[in-house]
């Protein structure tokens, strides 16, 4: 992490500024929660008022506080809050938390103050954590500088980066009844200043968190989120929480891959990229935290439920099939073991059922010769009441099998009031407990998914030869654009009459396909455009005209420009390869099923560009018109190795050009395996950065 | 119900045969649930040893226990059971709950004992409840004829009926913590007589429930929980969570649609049918219930979330356009009243965000304000532990606006320690509760889906004129039957050399398509046994003979019988039209993308047969191939009304002759509005039980 954040976590000595003897104000709870937290510095207090509170002298002024101080936590009225800031400087005081609202999220004055503290954060080297946050929790050091209702959350594993305050106040509660608890809490608020992405890094640093949870409305600095993430995941697992995921394609777009692209997408690609597991509910971000923060990594996904009971024992195995994980396949042994040790009705094939009977010792013993088994890489244990004992019994006798068992145990215990005691011996002696089979299963599902390894790093990859290097795009043809990305564009010709067209077609090899061009009519099909399999010189000489009839019945005010004749490429595969530029992460890359069926049928995936030739496979691998190049029933496998080239090369082009706002190939053409993919439409949009400053508008392949 | 159910539910006497003064023994279990629970009429107790328990004598025999008696009980050893039963039969007992394990579920024993008692039990005149259950709970008579641990769950609106005792057990437990209760529980066990349908029916009738919750493991008749279910939902919501979905594709299939028609498909069909709501998870289950146990209907789908934090409000946000609800618009009337109640900083746009200083008082008002609102159906609020307020103290300044609303308002109580008492009051003014916003925006969802009408019924539909009436299909042309069912096939003949290729050509008119005919190869593109727009006589001619060569270098064993010639529909839409018979429901009706991707674009839909033409419509549009008939982009309409036609008339041939297993239209070619489709290769398959007693393989059309 940043050096300059040291002082939030690690501060020398303490002051808060604005402390209140009103219970309810937000200047008593800071003065409370850090009054007893047990942080082991010094905690100064400062308040126009003085006097003293909690056992400390009120200083009237900063001035009268003792060095050293690293932080000052302001709980002053907005408007008072310059001044404080740069009173703080004049201490030279490195770090500060404002905690109020009344800032950005207020309205126009509230901006305006906001950028006035930033000014003078800036000009006095103090960061900024807020405003309108409710500033770091750390349980091992421990400090608490929140207002937050007492008790601090109990020590745990799991780190938690929040845009929300709110959030953070209510996971915290309501973790404490699901029994576990934080390593460290960081509420960005505002951000005016250290963002959710700093504070990844930072929370990331610290030796007592193995799992950071976050929680995201947006990202700072897409990028570097990502490179931060790749950092961290190989060494502790990041789960993220991105809500807004409704705004839905709120951008304009002129292509497919612009309409498609909308930032959940960009989202979904950046944390894949990352090692990054997102979470699509709240419950399911903290049911996976536990999982991580608290199992050993699985060697494989191969799951075994045991159970005393058949229904929870079947809901667990359809969790099982819908995460995509394995049923275990017992070894002999371990069904002869299992055979001794249950009565003769019950299972002992995945699921086991150890029937209503079994009593705490069976649980135990079934559970030891279970966790034995080299095919089971993780166990789902099952408890619901026992009718016969208490699940208290049963958990006291399980809990050394599973801390002795190397592989992660993960526990659904059904019930409340009946299971209370067991709950707590469980989550005391730290292991996972989930309410319901499912919960636990996806417990698993991430343990799993955590071990993938990630995507070649940026810093990795190697640019492919692109030759020759482009300087600008501005003024190049799509065809030698294509070209430089590896893709050949099918022949084609323009024309501006019948006559000219057939004799473009006689040169370009029948059959040709005829295409209307028209700045006014990006979607050629829609206005009735097109025109293929024409056979013979005749049938391209009437169909020339009729074309233009068609088009111009369609379209009475576009202006023509010309006719486009194109070779036609028989047979082949048609995918779609796009480029488009997101505001957070920088150029995405798609690819999928081509045509005008695009946004219908929704079979395409996006990755960060650039890729390398293993991540252009993966990426083709994530769609069915990708995993169908490989072959498919009567369908010969097409030339893949091209696909997987021209999306390289594109990605390339687009990290190398930040004038490329969008470039779209629909369709390419893949011909069978060894003959190459030949690009039929090609449009390309340049942002206004480029000199040319305005977008060239869409230029088809001639 | 069925009346021979009701001494199950309201016996006049009961007995319990084999108890116990032994702690741990379900006899013993049962004794003290039966004597604590209040039930209002006499309770006898017998047993071998005599003496007395929980202050009523314990019988040496049944002949000794006075009359009235409805409903034994019996907690005997399985092998003791048919001789307790026959007792049962002779003192005229007309029901008995077997709570016992060890019969069928134990192995080939069990299972003979367990047909004996069936036996038994026909010959009496005595309905079984079990053997392997918990028994019967109704908190309002009160009953409990279960050994689980006191108490009884609280008092409530839900019904659960259940296949697996332990997940009753562990559900009335959790249930409890989350403060709600049930009005009936019955756990079915190995059902050997009553049936999970039955209990549907008998629970139904109780006029405290007014949401039934399944636990199925099965189903014992389809169509009759069809019917059941039919006539229940438009009164009462039943949700089910049907486990075991991960046993896909267990049936051999020499169809797509018999490969698609796991038994999963027929059960999503079948609830979708009569209204019952599916649940994926146990969590599901009854956040959905507790929706629609305690919240009025809504009248529409348009939700207003008010918070006093943004964040859990974009969550909530995100859920409502992920459950394909809509998020209300505030009337301008609305937004100036909460313009008043709020501070300037506030949003009062939906989501409405009340900022954390929000008071119990304001929280009041606004949600008064928005409950008035006409364009908002209902609304969901969210309460994290607020910073300034104790949570109960908006608990009660909003209950009586929640009660007052008419419309549902669900709380979304994030926390525990400190929203405990909150949790308490809400649940205990019957308003549903749920930590986290999705669940609370999943319970409204499942408020709306249960407003959506059933589709016609079985008994309102007419047959479409099938003509002429068909008697047995085993000798029909597939043309024919394809006739039959309004679908014109396109002209198509045999040829046996390329010379008679070559007439049938001329004849049937050009373009043609070729097909390899023959029985061992039932997927003709897998062999290369079709050839496609042979244009000229000549093409043809070279076409058959290249066809033979190529069918012969990929299937040298296959003997092939013909070619088939068969004119080219040029254009149109291709969708597959299908029909299998699944085991539990019927004749399935199968719909979507065709040809040789069906498996993996996976764009089908399946709905019982046989289906109106609203119910064909219906099936259409939930597949893109089906919306795409409509038009889309520049592909013109097609002939949809031809589509539900054939699919309406396919459903009932399908619902009328039992022995058709399978029929499959691969492609229906559609053309343009109003000019119909053709059946390009239609498969039919006879079950065993048709007169010819085996299948007749693959026809195809000729």
């Amino acid at each position: 992490m940043d050096d300059s954040l040291v002082p939030f976590f690690k501060p020398r000595g303490i002051v808060v500024i604005g402390v209140s003897t009103s219970e309810g104000k937000l200047g008593h709870g800071i003065a409370r929660n850090l009054t007893n937290c047990g942080f082991p510095g010094p905690i100064h207090f400062v308040a126009q008022r003085g006097g003293s509170l909690f056992g400390r002298p009120v200083h009237t002024d900063l001035a009268q506080v003792p060095d050293p101080v690293d932080l000052a936590i302001l709980a002053v009225p907005p408007a008072a809050t310059p001044d404080v800031l740069r009173t703080c400087g004049s201490r030279a005081i490195p770090a500060a938390i404002i905690v109020s609202a009344g800032f950005r999220e207020a309205g126009d004055e509230g901006a305006r103050l906001e950028a006035l503290c930033l000014d003078i954060a800036h000009s006095q080297r103090i960061r900024l954590l807020g405003p309108n946050c409710i500033g770091i929790i750390d349980t091992h050091l421990p400090l608490d500088t929140t207002f937050l209702q007492p008790p601090m959350p109990p020590k745990g594993n799991i780190g938690f980066v929040s845009h929300s305050g709110a959030y953070c106040a209510a996971i915290i509660d309501w973790a404490r009844g699901q029994g576990f608890g934080f390593s460290q809490v960081a509420s960005v608020g505002n951000q005016a200043d250290v963002t959710e992405v700093e504070m990844l890094a930072a929370v990331g640093a610290d030796p007592n968190t193995n799992v950071i949870v976050l929680y995201l409305e947006g990202v700072s600095d897409g990028r570097r989120l990502v490179a931060i993430a790749r950092e961290l995941t190989p060494r502790k697992a990041v789960i993220a929480l991105k809500v807004g995921r409704s705004e839905f394609g709120h951008r304009a777009a002129a292509s497919h891959t612009g309409a498609l692209a909308g930032s959940d997408r960009a989202y979904d690609a950046a944390f894949e990229n990352c090692g990054v597991l997102r979470a699509s509910t709240s419950a399911e971000m903290f049911d996976w935290a536990r999982a991580i923060a608290l199992c050993p990594a699985p060697a494989g996904n191969r799951v075994a439920i045991l159970t005393n009971a058949g229904g929870p024992g079947v809901v667990a195995a359809d969790a099982v099939a819908l995460n995509g994980l394995s049923m275990a396949v017992l070894g002999e042994k371990t069904r002869r073991d299992l055979t001794d040790i249950l009565p003769p009705s019950a299972s002992v094939r995945n699921p086991i059922d150890m029937l209503a009977s079994a009593t705490p010792g069976v649980y135990a013993e079934s559970l030891q010769t279970i966790a034995k088994d080299g095919g089971v890489d993780g166990v789902i244990l099952i408890l619901p009441p026992p009718p016969m004992f208490r699940a208290e019994e049963v958990a006291a006798a399980v809990l050394p099998v599973i801390r002795a068992a190397g592989k992660p145990v993960l526990v659904t215990l059904m019930g409340s009031a009946l299971t209370a005691v067991a709950h707590d011996e469980f989550t005391a002696a730290r292991v996972p407990v989930y309410a319901f089979p499912e919960a636990a299963v996806s417990g698993f599902a991430a343990l799993v998914r955590r071990t993938a390894p990630l995507s070649s790093t940026l810093a990795d990859l190697l640019p492919p030869q692109v030759s020759p290097t482009i300087e600008t795009l501005d003024s190049m043809s799509a065809e030698d654009l294509m070209a430089s990305c590896g893709i050949a564009s099918a022949r084609s010709a323009l024309a501006r009459s019948a006559s000219e067209a057939v004799t473009a077609a006689r040169e370009l090899e029948l059959p040709v396909v005829l295409k209307v061009v028209s700045a006014d009519i990006p979607h050629k099909s829609d206005a009735d455009g097109v025109l293929m399999h024409l056979q013979s010189e005749r049938e391209v000489s009437e169909g020339y005209e009729r074309l233009l009839r068609q088009v111009r019945a369609r379209r009475p005010e576009a202006r023509i420009e010309a006719v486009q004749v194109q070779h036609e490429i028989a047979g082949g595969a048609d995918v779609i390869l796009g480029v488009v530029r997101d505001p957070d992460f920088g150029p995405l890359l798609m690819f999928g099923s081509g045509g005008i069926e695009v946004e219908a049928m929704q079979d395409v995936a996006f990755a960060l560009a650039p890729v390398s030739d293993e991540g252009a496979g993966r990426l083709i691998r994530r769609t069915w018109a990708g995993r169908r190049l490989a072959g498919y029933r009567s369908v010969a496998p097409a030339d893949e190795e091209a696909v997987v080239n021209a999306l390289v090369r594109l990605s390339w082009l687009a990290h190398q050009h930040p004038e490329l706002a969008e470039i779209e190939v629909n369709p390419l053409r893949v011909q069978p395996a060894g003959r190459g993919a030949y690009a039929l439409d090609v449009r390309i949009r340049l942002t206004d950065a480029t000199p040319a400053n305005q977008p060239i508008g869409t230029r088809t392949v001639a």
